[in-house]
């Protein structure tokens, strides 16, 4: 085995993650807008369907800051078409295809990682989930910065490469290369189907 | 000088947070009712009232859970009346003699510690702020772990008595205690005053 | 019940932590000395025995800061007294009674709560740990602050109450109290013996 | 402008740190030896030398596990290589050329943020420090990692391209495009030494 093809695996309980799927990535005009991240969508669609027939916790992301982008900090100063994320703008809200159910929690955060500035780690934590399934977008962006922090966190990471997706193609497989050889399993979607036929 | 008597006395920017001064610790036969925090309250609205004169950045905090609890972690499963706190909850409301101005930012909450689970810290940072004055409730709970957690994070804690209150008088003394031993500086109201004056 | 009443109980797996016993609080003359961590030590030997006969992960904190204190933050400014606890400083070693054992991981922190600034959430989150028995010293500062953010991190906090201590009783108890009200369960040590006699 | 070349620029207070620079990436042989590390190490040397002269912290990293890899938790179940870095081997020694000096901090990570499970944002916020200039390795490992993560907790991240090395020409590249179009400054370190001539 070389240095950096490690497997971990799917562990004890796993839990759906749908990290910032939004309108302002699928809708023509946008600013994020991303002709990948619409076919992430409908890839996830069906996804989601069966994580929820099995009883998988299913938790979505988004972002919303201040209108004055205070509770942006820095990565708001740095990428400055993000301040048009605030409550109430329609390419803030998720995906109509994903719309969660009313059990869903939506996390609403402030910077790339899902995990950080939020309380998902702890919710993952006190709900007995060990595993965190990866979709949503960008590859790039908030889902190789929240499959760094959830294997830092302690949670086995799988991403499954339909179901997400950059602006351009060579980000996006740049970062699951990485993604892959440190910080979690990449894999094709039917592994995850495969899995959720075991529960 | 005794080994727990050092004073951090303010630094070189600080702001305002109001901590949880929502309806459910204000009106009479909710469940966290306790006429020390009215009091604490009717001491904060001139405070703030000078803050806001001196250009002092105000954050409040308040709680917010999903309908389910699942956001709340074991935190709602140790203190079950927490999960009354949901959106549209008019108890979970900040209370209306100090409704939050348009440009403050109100920080969403789990936990105890306003820092935990929140982008507070980042976001006091890139304010270039290093110092935190704590008002609101309770002494025990969210005063106490915040002013912990402030500390740990790198800020300056000033805690004003006359700001902060409790249900009972002996865990608020008791925690005034400890905050001043070990975390931050136990003040009169009218020291805080005074720095403001400075600006 | 009341409101401030809940137990959460043990989990599916518990960690023993030692936090924080080292000679500063047990050496006569030393700046922390209290006799009652004396007595907590003792209290400790034979639990953290039966603890390792029946497999239960043992994981112990110490505090070690840089000679120049650069590293303790404000804390060690707040309480000056801590920056002799240095590198080499016999006073800031684990007590001799309770020497780790070979594979025990020994946490150095900076800071009051064993989870600030440490990797301890996630190690014990990948060994599958939800439940955290917390041993050692002070009451009203390390072991509050290690029970808060234990809590907030999704483990469940067991306190037994003999084998932890403070300079003064009176903190000692207010802390107890506060954190068998809202963040864990204080329990005489015997109802720590019969959990680990049911492994 | 586009949507992703802000700049952050320097702010008032900047530290240098210094990720893993450490032999097992400089040594032939070695597991994660790669020659682009060495060179970086090389345009490090006269940087920290003027960063010295000018008073600029300079703060280390290096990882260390525990002999049973417990700390690492899932990050060495995924790269079992890293389990080598304990205590006492020579590999997990920071370079020679980059010794630190006495009043230098070490901060002990297991992760790949600097910033993950460490008391390194704390320190840089108690000391003013509201800008980090990062240099070391891996480009596609800490170094994008701490990136993020600085970003994150509030501080201006400058990366000297010459400065930092992957094992791979592709990675380095791509790590750093992510980097300046969301994290921060991908700058020539000649924009560090100007910097530093400012002070």
């Amino acid at each position: 085995m070389g240095v950096f093809d490690g497997r971990l695996g799917f562990g004890r309980k796993a839990a759906l993650l749908v990290i910032d799927f939004i309108c302002a990535y699928t809708t023509p005009g946008a600013p994020f807008y991303a002709p990948a991240v619409v076919e992430a969508v409908q890839k996830t669609v069906p996804l989601l369907e069966r994580a929820r027939q099995k009883g998988v916790p299913v938790i979505y992301t988004k972002v919303v800051y201040h209108p004055t982008g205070a509770d942006g900090g820095l990565f708001v100063q740095k990428i400055p078409s993000l301040r048009a994320l605030v409550d109430g703008e329609p390419l803030a809200e998720i995906v109509p295809e994903l719309t969660p159910a009313p059990n869903d929690v939506v996390v609403v955060k402030q910077y790339a990682s899902a995990f950080f500035g939020t309380s998902l780690a702890p919710m993952l934590a006190s709900m007995g989930v060990d595993t965190v399934i990866l979709t949503g977008c960008s590859t790039s962006g908030c889902i190789r910065a929240s499959a760094v922090d959830g294997m830092q966190h302690g949670f086995r990471v799988i991403v499954p490469r339909e179901c997400v997706a950059d602006r351009h193609p060579q980000p996006h497989e740049a970062n699951l290369f990485d993604i892959d050889s440190k910080y979690g399993d990449v894999v094709d979607v039917d592994a995850v189907y495969a899995y959720l036929d075991t529960l």
